[in-house]
C-alpha cells in the first residue's frame, strides 16, 4: 500500500508520522483498513461484528507503539469505528490513535471513534490522539470519541488529547474507572475557532484505594466559537483526584466550564480549580516591546499555553 | 404581643435577638404575622393576593435594620411566604432573615421562603440568614429558600447564609442578576449531619460592564448526610466573578461540589476552586498535644472552617 501525499500530509499532522511506521500499526481510510501489521507482542485483527479492531498487547510487552490513525478524504461520508483495546499485565506501550479529516466538498465529513480500552494490572499506557480539520471544501468536519476505561490495580494510563484546528463540531465523552492504586492523567488541548463549537464530557470513577485521577484542561475559543466543558471525578475509596481548566477567550468566543467533584467516602480528597479569562494583557505588551506585532505576540502566547 | 420562652430561644438562635428588637420588625410564627412594626424609613406590610409581607426601604435610608424571622412551632405545619424587598436608592440597610423550626411532634413541618429582592442604584443591603432546626419531636424539619435578586446599577449585596444544625432537608435557591458596577458577594455556611440533605443551588448572571460576584461556600458533612453545590456565575459582560467551595467531610458524609462558570463576553474574568476532604490530620494532632481530646479538637476545626 503506498499513500498519497494527502495521506501523507494528514498522517504528519496528526500522527506525526511521514510514511508507514515501523511497528504495531492499523490505518484507517475514509471507512476502510487500507494497512494493518502486527508485532510478535501486538496483535491487531479486525472486528467480526461491526466496524473496528481488536488490539491486544501481550503481558509484560514494552517500549513498543501502536498507530492507528483514521483518515477521512471524502466528502459527505460517515465513519463509524468501534475499537477495543487490552494492555496486557506489566506492559509498557504507546497508543497513537488521531483523526484527520480533508474535506474536499460542500457534504459533511464526520468519524465517530469509540475505544474500549483495558489497562491490566501494573500496566502502563501512553495515549496520544490529535485530531484535526482541513480541506478545502465548506462541508462541515465533525469528530466524536468516545473512550471508555477501565484501569485495573496499579496500572497507569497517560492520555493527551488534542484538537488545535479545523473541527466544526465536536463531542468528546471520556469515562473511566480507575481501580485500586490506578492513575490516571488526562490532558486535554483544545482550540476552536470561526463557527466551531466543542463539548468535553470527562467523567472518572476513583473505585478502588490509592486510586489517583488528574484532569488538566487547556483550551482556547477563538471568533465565534463556543466551548463547553464537564470534567467530573467521583471517589469512592480513599483516593485523591484534581481536575484544573484553564481557557482563553478571544472576539466572541465563548466557554463554559463546570468540573464536578464528588466525595462519597471519607477519605476522599478531590480538588479543583478552573479560571476563564483573556489573554493576559501584561504579557502581550510585553513581547510587543521585543519587537512582536500583536498577531505575533497573541501566537507565542496561545502556542505556549496549548502546548 | 409576648413572646414565649421557645420563642425567645429560637430567635435568639437564628437571630441574635433576645426580645423583640427596635426598628422595622416582622416576625411570622406558625404562618401567622404575630409582630410587624414599619419605622419612618421602612415601611412593612402585609401582602393583598397572598402570605406575605412588602417591605420598602425609602432612598437614602441609613445604618437602619429590618428584622423579620419566621418561627415554626408547630408539627405538621408547612408555611410558605413570599416576600418582596425593595432597597431604595443609596441605601444601607441590614436585612436579618432566618427561620427556626422547633418540631415537637411526629409530622413534617416545613417552611418555603421565597424571597424577591431589588437593590436600587448605588444601595448597599446586607442581609444575614439562619437556619435552624429543634425539637424533641421525630417529624422532619424542611427549610426551603428562594431568594431573587436583582442588584441595580452600582449597588453592593452581601449575603450571609448559615444553616449549622437540625435542618433534615434543604433546596436552597438563589437567583441574581448583577448590572453596571453591582457588585454580589455571598457567603454559605452549611453543616449538616444525620440523614440529613442539603442542595444549594446559585445562579447568578453578570450583566453590566464592571459586575461582580463572589461566592465563598464552605460546608461540613458529618455522619450520613448529604450536600449537594451547584452555583454558577455567567458573565455577559466585561465583569469578574469567583467561586470558592471548601468542604469537610465525616463519617459517612457525602458531598458533590460542581460550580459552573460561563464566560459569555471577551472582557469576562471568571476563576473557581472547590476542595472536598477530611479535617487535615496534622491540626487535629497539633490541637490534641495541646490537651484537647479529639472530639474537642475536631470541634474548634470545624468551628473555625464554619465561622
Amino acid at each position: 500500500m503506498t499513500l498519497d501525499a494527502l495521506d501523507r500530509e494528514l498522517l504528519k499532522t496528526i500522527a506525526d508520522l511521514h510514511d508507514i511506521p515501523s511497528g504495531a500499526v492499523n490505518i484507517r481510510k475514509d471507512g476502510q483498513g487500507i494497512e494493518r501489521k502486527s508485532t510478535k507482542n501486538i496483535t491487531i485483527e479486525p472486528k467480526q461484528d461491526k466496524s473496528g479492531i481488536n488490539i491486544y498487547v501481550a503481558p509484560n510487552t514494552r517500549n513498543e507503539a501502536v498507530h492507528f490513525p483514521v483518515l477521512l478524504t471524502l466528502s459527505g461520508i460517515t465513519d463509524v469505528v468501534y475499537n477495543t483495546i487490552e494492555i496486557g499485565e506489566n506492559s509498557d506501550v504507546i497508543l497513537i490513535a488521531g483523526c484527520g479529516i480533508h474535506n474536499p466538498g460542500s457534504k459533511k465529513s464526520q468519524h465517530d471513534g469509540i475505544h474500549e480500552i483495558r489497562v491490566k494490572k501494573g500496566a502502563k499506557m501512553k495515549y496520544i490522539e490529535k485530531h484535526f480539520g482541513g480541506g478545502e471544501g465548506k462541508g462541515e468536519r465533525v469528530l466524536n470519541p468516545k473512550t471508555v476505561l477501565v484501569l485495573e490495580e496499579n496500572s497507569i494510563a497517560e492520555m493527551e488529547l488534542t484538537q488545535l484546528k479545523g473541527v466544526d463540531s465536536t463531542v468528546r465523552v471520556t469515562d473511566a474507572i480507575v481501580k485500586k492504586g490506578g492513575k490516571l492523567v488526562i490532558t486535554e488541548r483544545l482550540l476552536t475557532h470561526g463557527d466551531q463549537e466543542a463539548i468535553s464530557k470527562i467523567n472518572i470513577i476513583l473505585e478502588g484505594e490509592g486510586a489517583s485521577a488528574e484532569v488538566i484542561s487547556r483550551s482556547v475559543a477563538k471568533e465565534n466559537s463556543k466551548q463547553i466543558f464537564k470534567p467530573e471525578i467521583i471517589a469512592r475509596a480513599k483516593s485523591r483526584g484534581h481536575v484544573v481548566c484553564d481557557s482563553i477567550i478571544m472576539e466572541n468566543g465563548k466557554i463554559s466550564s463546570s468540573p464536578a467533584i464528588s466525595a462519597e467516602h471519607p477519605d476522599a480528597e478531590l480538588t479543583h480549580e478552573a479560571a476563564i479569562g483573556k489573554i493576559a494583557q501584561d504579557q502581550l505588551l510585553k513581547l510587543m516591546t521585543l519587537g512582536l506585532s500583536e498577531d505575533e505576540a497573541v501566537d507565542v502566547i496561545l502556542r505556549g499555553f496549548l502546548k
